[in-house]
């Protein structure tokens, strides 16, 4: 059916088409089935909403995710995806094989799969797991859709964290090092999966995050490294759409975490790339046995795709840092560049960027690079070349100003910070759609605390979000204090 | 935030509510987030969705799922539902308590679960299973919400398919049968979940299904029975939500399964319940040992709840009946009625009637009541009481009018037609939504076959979607017709 295109100002994240009633029943299609849109032999995908007012008969509204399309538009029933057959296929148990999991990231890439066939992927990703040999075809097909980087360097850095670690900013203390030091570090980043904010969530705070692929070429030309969001350079774009799915249920699934990292810095153009595993309690990975299991996977995907590869298996047992949330934790890296910032996190900055060193065979000294101001200095210039203001101090950054203070209720030794309520927590407070929600820590594990001390601070940007946190907390044990005599068994 | 409700002419699955772009920022929203949106003291969900121009600031756009919402709206930020936490407990393997259960199912009651929740929670009870204990706990559940009938007689009959064969529209003939035989029988039905076809699907053909719980009150005083869609009665308002996430993924979790037909049963106030359980190649359970523990599953939550159960466990590794789809169906049914059906569709609707009866005690003879037309009789009434024409006979209906045959390929004999081929082909050329679309079998497993000869017609309303058919079939082997020599021994 022909129908001509008419934007209507709706902001949805589904690709949303409007279709009047009479239209609908002639093309034989149902709110929220799938119609293919094609124009200029070009074929995108359309959800359909109904309607009898607001666009006549011979009409499609296109929301605004589809506000590129215009004119004369050949409308047709969607044929249903085949990759619903292969996600049902993995529901079962059975391993996929190349071609049905290329057909699935295409599908995804291409919008043909709902909100819930997508998650019963990620679902079955999950529950049923994916082979080493699913892991390497997954990777090498989310690297081949969307756009690439190269570079003539032999060299080329990159820094990857899991996550699950509540705080645990250092990319954004670890690049400029590196980049100081003389290589090239394109870092690109992501926005939360399963933590309050990711890298690119917390860079956001404090410059541009969004570049085309040419811009971040200017920007690691002219200052050794970057700090973007990996999801606005369309290199890994069907990566994107599988977090917005694992996020709400803080999923996500090992073999699905491998070729997300590794489809990212393949498609980057890395050569070099240092992987932070963090384990145990609260932490993604919860035993050393299986932390070096992910990373002799991480190594064997690595190898086959032509990349070197070193992991870091560092505790995960607590947060890094101080905030957790982007203001609060571009707060702490600030602080740490100024040599000011919460030890753990400038310990674990410099250890990270020496095992990079020594994995590209580069002689340079992180600590004397943080310490001397050069990182400092670095930072600055990526910045000024992100189009943020180089001259941001700490104390320049307001965090969320509605608040709420645990404090603690006995005598005792703070034994456990549990990450996974941590970064709970700071979801509810808002973080990380809202920046300036999250988590100020305000003890450590080992230290004392007294009844009536602060443990942390919540902050919040709207009062229901920090009534929603706080209801949280107040059923949970986010700090746990013992009393000393206590601290080595705990009652659950 | 107080905003007043303004009607928008969209039509679409989810309680969709239009922010005007400045409100949502101050409230603290972003697209696809939940509003909580309370009135008079009750409280509904909205799902937000953006827009500049479409409505103003202080003005909530309500599209026409919450087009009862009027006048002035408290807008608020709604919690994380606690949900989304035992969800991602039973990803993880863990039996959830009954109270998680129960809430669960309160939040789909409540619309606030998004369409991936629901479908990670679907995901989840299919690959982890669900417990015999949670299976209780997940029925009771879904039928203490929503409505409830309730009967003055001792005995209310009832019958159930666990589905998954094609065609097998025994239910509008068996419900006459008993119904005829004195008994009460008050049936309830679903819309298709994985077949192309739902008993409420293939009567809407001939008559209304939609009816208030009063109006089924007369209908069954009436006539003895009723042959209603269970989804407007309101007795298991969350099943019809989660079979809406089962249905394009074509999963149906065998805990979910149980849940799902005891509790309408239980809501529906029914005493005596055959359940008929299809196995054998392509069926929903593929052995005999596991067709006997989902009868002994049914039976032991059944007696937990009261009810005297009996399981017909039957051979479902062939379509039941000629045609596939509602109307196709809707004529076997009528042809059968008359006296002229398909001979396997008449003996099983025969032997599922004479276990109701044995089950319930009665003495009464099905193969009589069918031939001497007493059941053609009271499905008549049923038919006048449910506003439909009881003069319809089979040659009224008209499938679709785009039409594709299948020939065999070779000389032979018809050694297997595979059910979930059968089904997906159907539902490929638009069944059930599509009235007319769907199978017309020329062809029994056991029947010698020509080359040339047809095996089976696709039916279809559009075009696009027999063409969508016709790709299916060119690429499977839906029907196998294989060398008399050949036959015992197959090549996959």
């Amino acid at each position: 059916m022909e129908l001509v295109a008419d934007p209507v100002d709706i902001g949805t994240r589904a690709p949303t088409v409007l279709l009047n009633e009479a239209d609908a029943a002639e093309l034989g299609v149902h709110a929220l089935e799938r119609v293919q849109l094609r124009r200029d032999g070009r074929t995108t995908i359309g959800i359909v909403e109904l309607t009898d007012e607001l666009v006549e008969p011979g009409t499609l509204g296109v929301t605004r995710r589809l506000g590129h399309i215009e004119g004369s538009v050949e409308v047709s029933v969607a044929p249903q995806p085949n990759s619903v057959y292969y996600i049902r296929k993995k529901l079962d148990g059975i391993e996929l094989e190349a071609d049905e999991i290329e057909r699935i990231v295409r599908d995804i890439y291409e919008d043909r799969l709902a909100d819930a066939e997508l998650s019963a992927y990620v679902s079955a990703s999950y529950t049923q797991g994916l082979s080493m040999e699913e892991t390497m075809h997954l990777t090498e097909c989310m690297a081949n859709i969307g756009e690439r980087m190269s570079w003539s360097e032999d060299i080329v850095a990159d820094k990857h964290s899991i996550g699950g670690v509540a705080g645990n900013r250092v990319t954004p203390i670890l690049v400029p090092i590196v980049a100081a030091a003389g290589l090239k570090i394109p870092k690109t980043s992501s926005r939360a999966v399963t933590s309050a904010a990711g890298t690119a969530d917390t860079m956001e705070v404090l410059c541009d995050v969004d570049f085309s692929i040419d811009e971040i070429r200017d920007i690691v030309d002219e200052t050794g490294g970057c700090l973007v969001w990996g999801g606005a350079v369309n290199l890994s774009p069907v990566d994107d759409r599988i977090i917005r799915v694992e996020t709400p249920l803080s999923i996500d699934p090992r073999g699905q975490l491998i070729a997300s990292v590794l489809s990212k810095k393949e498609s980057a153009g890395s050569t070099h790339v240092v992987i932070d595993i963090p384990y145990g309690e609260g932490a993604k990975v919860a035993s050393l046995a299986d932390a070096r299991e992910l990373a002799e996977d991480f190594k064997r995907v690595g190898t086959h795709l032509g990349m070197s590869i070193e992991c870091a298996i560092t505790n995960g047992a607590a947060p890094v840092g101080r905030g957790v949330g982007p203001i609060l934790e571009a707060r702490d890296v600030l602080a740490t560049l100024a040599g000011d910032g919460p030890n753990d996190l400038r310990v674990k900055s410099i250890r990270l960027a020496e095992l990079l060193f020594e994995c590209a065979g580069i002689d340079a000294d992180a600590t004397e690079i943080l310490d001397s101001g050069q990182a400092r200095e670095t930072f600055r210039e990526i910045l000024a070349a992100q189009n943020g203001d180089p001259d941001v101090v700490a104390s320049d950054l307001s965090p969320g100003r509605h608040t709420h203070t645990v404090r603690s209720d006995n005598n005792g030794v703070v034994t456990h910070i549990n990450n996974r309520l941590v970064n709970e927590v700071a979801r509810r407070a808002g973080a990380p759609k809202d920046a300036g929600a999250g988590i100020d820590l305000h003890c450590r594990v080992g230290e004392t605390a007294a009844v009536g001390d602060a443990l942390f601070t919540i902050h919040a940007e709207s009062p229901d979000k920090l009534a929603d946190s706080e209801d949280l907390v107040g059923r949970v044990d986010t700090v746990r204090v013992r009393h000393p005599d206590e601290a080595l068994v705990d009652r659950i």
